[in-house]
């Protein structure tokens, strides 16, 4: 075998692959500064079906809080949620939900919230996938962060999820660090009056949640780099990889197709524009992205799920 | 010599530099990821007196657009700069003259402008200290900086000022990659209608100007990392040397205090509670933080000015 065939040992030999290897030969011209990637997270690095796990872990935290103060679980976002009632979720409107789960977490530290979260990422399983829900992760995906990092890419991950529950595990998930995580950003209030300063979360998000556009904007501001790859999977990661595929040098937009409905989930999310909804994979396919068949071009879909003793 | 004698040659010998050295020592038993150092950068690791520079390169790219368009100059606020008018200026305020001055790059591409204030740091002289403006770095905070890398800090610059203009000449001038600058953010737009997306500056500021309690919450947000190092010059720096040293394992607060008029300048600055306007460098002293005489501590004042052959 050559060295070609050596790397992205998950990803199955075809025209995707093909891409993929193509691209990180073509890098070798692009000065090391310039060699950026960004990652979507939910359904591009990990599972997003049923269920969000970010999600999972709000309502598991609501769960908790209910338990010790039942009256809680009375106000209309938290009684739909729990009751799953659709159509008052529905018109509640999901934002006004996630922001009344958001607020359970008012005044805790970012150390104690952190600490939370991998605390739930630990006991956690799938709801459907029989694994700990830590190993939904893509093994072609980790393969590929491998073989970036060996090319001296600097990877972030860009999520619409919560900067900080991202933080709590990017790095044991994804080997990636907490400042290199860019996602919708809690705002935080610091108390200075007492003689030992704290920072506290607030109940409120601070600008725009990190989808669409604020992807690319949010790019900038906190990294200041462009990438020139850009994987996502969804609506919300389309003008990220336009971006990423569009300037002069090498670039690679990456867009993953839950079509594996018998190893993971087959559904397609859609693009917006002022005029038309259009599925992301045509999007995808129609300005010459790389669309990832997950049942064709990946030969292992998920981690070792870590319940063998080896 | 032993090992602690040769590092950080440009700090003379004395409390300060001993304090600074076991603060090195001690950190031996922080965990990597925990070892993070957040440095102020003008009048912390560069000269900002008589102006700041950034104000140099605004005033310098005013000067400019004047020249090709001098209808622009009469609007009150660059007319009260361009004239020097102490009171038109005060009258006006610096805020609403900062945001006429940021104006003036709308529509700027981030690489565009990157590239604009590299080309005048390249070219501009100190106002009154007869080198180059990119040689007003201090040359003791440099190898602080490179004693800090050698033991694994993540180093990060948190300035007032505007994030891309420092991260225009961070890397070049202190090794710092863009990423790890937070400062005043500009709001971008995403243009993606056109084939070719496009990012531009706009003329507004992103959330509150990086000073005071927003440098510690901009750290957590851009950075997800606490520091245990924070070194700083000014009240604007007060809240987030008051966080790197209030943790429970080591911490240092380094208050650079600009008492050397033959060198440098001479200037204090001073932090404001809701009661009172104290001198930052008493507040230092009363808080036990490590104060840096620049004209007691420091051997060398500048990096070379890079004019000679050599």
């Amino acid at each position: 075998m050559t060295e070609r065939d050596e790397i992205l040992p998950s990803w199955r030999p075809g025209a995707t692959r093909d891409a993929v290897v193509a691209f990180l030969d073509r890098t070798a011209s692009v000065a090391p500064e310039d060699r950026v990637a960004c990652f979507d997270n939910d359904g591009t690095l990990w599972c997003e079906r049923p269920t969000y796990a970010q999600l999972d872990f709000f309502v598991d935290a609501l769960k908790t809080r209910v338990h010790d103060d039942p009256e809680i679980g009375s106000t209309p976002e938290f009684a739909a949620l729990l009751g799953g009632d659709a159509s008052a979720i529905g018109e509640l409107g999901l934002e006004r939900i996630g922001m009344a789960l958001v607020g359970l977490f008012e005044g805790m530290t970012p150390e104690a919230f952190a600490d939370r979260a991998r605390q739930f990422m630990g006991r956690a399983d799938h709801a459907t996938l029989g694994r700990p829900l830590r190993t939904t992760v893509y093994q072609p995906m980790l393969e590929l962060l491998e073989e970036l990092r060996r090319r001296d890419f600097a990877i972030s991950i860009v999520t619409g999820g919560g900067t900080e529950f991202v933080r709590a595990i990017s790095t044991r998930l994804y080997g990636v660090a907490p400042e290199a995580v860019v996602g919708t950003r809690i705002k935080y209030a610091f108390d200075s009056d007492d003689d030992r300063p704290v920072l506290r979360r607030t109940g409120a998000i601070e600008g725009d949640p990190n989808e669409g556009a604020t992807k690319v904007t949010n790019i900038q501001t906190q990294l200041g780099r462009r990438p020139i790859l850009a994987a996502g999977n969804s609506g919300g990661d389309r003008e990220m990889l336009a971006w990423a595929c569009s300037s002069d040098g090498p670039g690679l937009a990456l867009l993953v197709d839950h079509d594996d409905p018998a190893r993971e989930f087959a559904y397609v999310s859609t693009a917006q524009t002022f005029t038309e909804t259009e599925p992301i994979t045509d999007v995808g396919h129609r300005l010459g992205w790389t669309v990832v068949s997950m049942a064709a071009d990946w030969d292992t879909v998920f981690v070792p799920d870590g319940r063998d003793p080896s």
